[in-house]
């Protein structure tokens, strides 16, 4: 049966629906926004913060440096000293919170917070919480996402890692167009620019360098990792991008023992 | 009686001790901390917006500058268009939202919200939520501690910007012991640096540019009002922080004509 125009027209139409339909439903663009929000949630996770801990520090400047969570949850359940125990302050600090309940308890000087101000305490501590179970159900949901969509990048180095890669080059298809040089520098940009503009030293990693192996080693080293990471990566990329086979486990070996070889050489 | 020499140590200990409470339990600090508060959220608020907008965007490309409150409400209740009706999203837009929700139901090549992403979606917009009830809590609380602490300066300029003032002088005696010029210009002063550094136009009001008094006229209006209008606050500061007396009635009547006259002059 032959179509007419009118068909033809309407069948194209609908072709041209399915493949943007399915480019936005493929798993790149959910996976860039929940790296991007990730991020963006880690700033604003620390604005709060230092904003709980100027504010509340006023009347508990014995607590510092105790971390975001730890934060909130005191100020949760403590408008006086009274309000909590040395053991209570243990469960949420360790160790160390019996000492610092111990200082609390001992300085009288202490100005009272007002009811109006606690509450608005509360609510910035409740903010930090919302935001940090979010952080936490994004992680998962990449973590997961990540492992469907880069299988094979996603065995060598961490999901979010993977994640920021993946959310730097764009789409799958554009990561794994990059030689692995581009790779390497992926996240370095600004730094690439200096370079090239003012011919600073050029840059030796971006978001790689976030990898624990390569962040903890040695100057000379963490160039060199870089380097073998990305290679391997590239490679993993395209697998993902195009052949969809796994082959992860063979770059893996070649990987580690690339990485063998890096740190025994020293620096 | 005669004091010995340790009831007088204990006395004078405790003298001091009330004294630093005292200055804590002013009304400067929690009148300080929780404008800051209120401009960091105002800040982090513009963070998730902007998240919400270019992840949901995605979904929904046809909502767009409807304002974060409006974009929070309509993510908790839409994961598919069928979620909502004309009536309910005309509920939250106002007229507007029938025709963007016609437009919505108009397309039919939208990609589907998944189950995961949805729920981080609505995780940002119950911050949004929290985020924006904090910061009415915050508003009304300044509102009514603001014209406690500073019942002169408030009565001339709005609360929020009168705990701006305040916070950038650090303390209401600070902000007492300054003279109009300095007034004119806190908030500016990054401008001032600029302006003694690198011989730029030296600026012509700080915080009070955010009078809607002055940020409506025209340029050269704009510095004659902040002049006359710091002349007043820089008064009624003295007021507030010395002699405690009311005597913004009249300060305000003054500022009325003087005003008045600027407008009439023109540019």
């Amino acid at each position: 049966m032959k179509e007419n125009r009118e068909e033809k027209r309407r069948r194209l139409i609908e072709q041209s629906k399915e493949t943007v339909s399915e480019a936005y439903s493929s798993l790149d663009h959910p996976i860039m926004q929940a790296i991007n929000t990730y991020k963006e949630i880690e700033k604003v996770r620390g604005i709060i913060y230092e904003r709980m801990e100027e504010w509340y520090g006023i009347y508990f400047p014995e607590l510092k440096n105790v971390g975001q969570e730890a934060y909130a949850r005191i100020i949760t359940s403590m408008k006086n000293p009274e309000d909590m125990t040395g053991e209570s302050m243990k469960e949420i600090l360790g160790e160390n919170g019996t000492v610092i309940y111990d200082s609390i308890r001992g300085s009288t000087t202490r100005p009272k917070l007002g009811d109006k101000e606690y509450s608005a305490l509360k609510d910035l501590a409740d903010s930090e919480k919302n935001l940090s179970a979010l952080q936490k159900a994004l992680d998962s949901y990449m973590e997961e996402s990540v492992k469907k969509a880069l299988p094979n990048i996603s065995y060598l180095i961490d999901h979010k890692i993977a994640a920021e890669l993946l959310a730097k080059a764009g789409s799958i298809d554009r990561l794994a167009s990059f030689p692995a040089s581009t790779i390497q520098l992926l996240g370095a940009e600004k730094a690439l620019f200096k370079h090239l503009k003012f011919g600073s030293k050029p840059p030796k990693y971006g978001v790689l360098y976030k990898l624990p192996q390569i962040s903890a080693a040695s100057k000379k080293q963490k160039g060199r990792l870089a380097r073998v990471y990305a290679t391997k990566i590239s490679i993993a990329s395209r697998a993902d991008a195009y052949t969809k086979r796994f082959i992860a486990d063979k770059l893996k070996e070649q990987l580690d023992k690339a990485v063998e070889r890096i740190m025994k050489r020293g620096d």
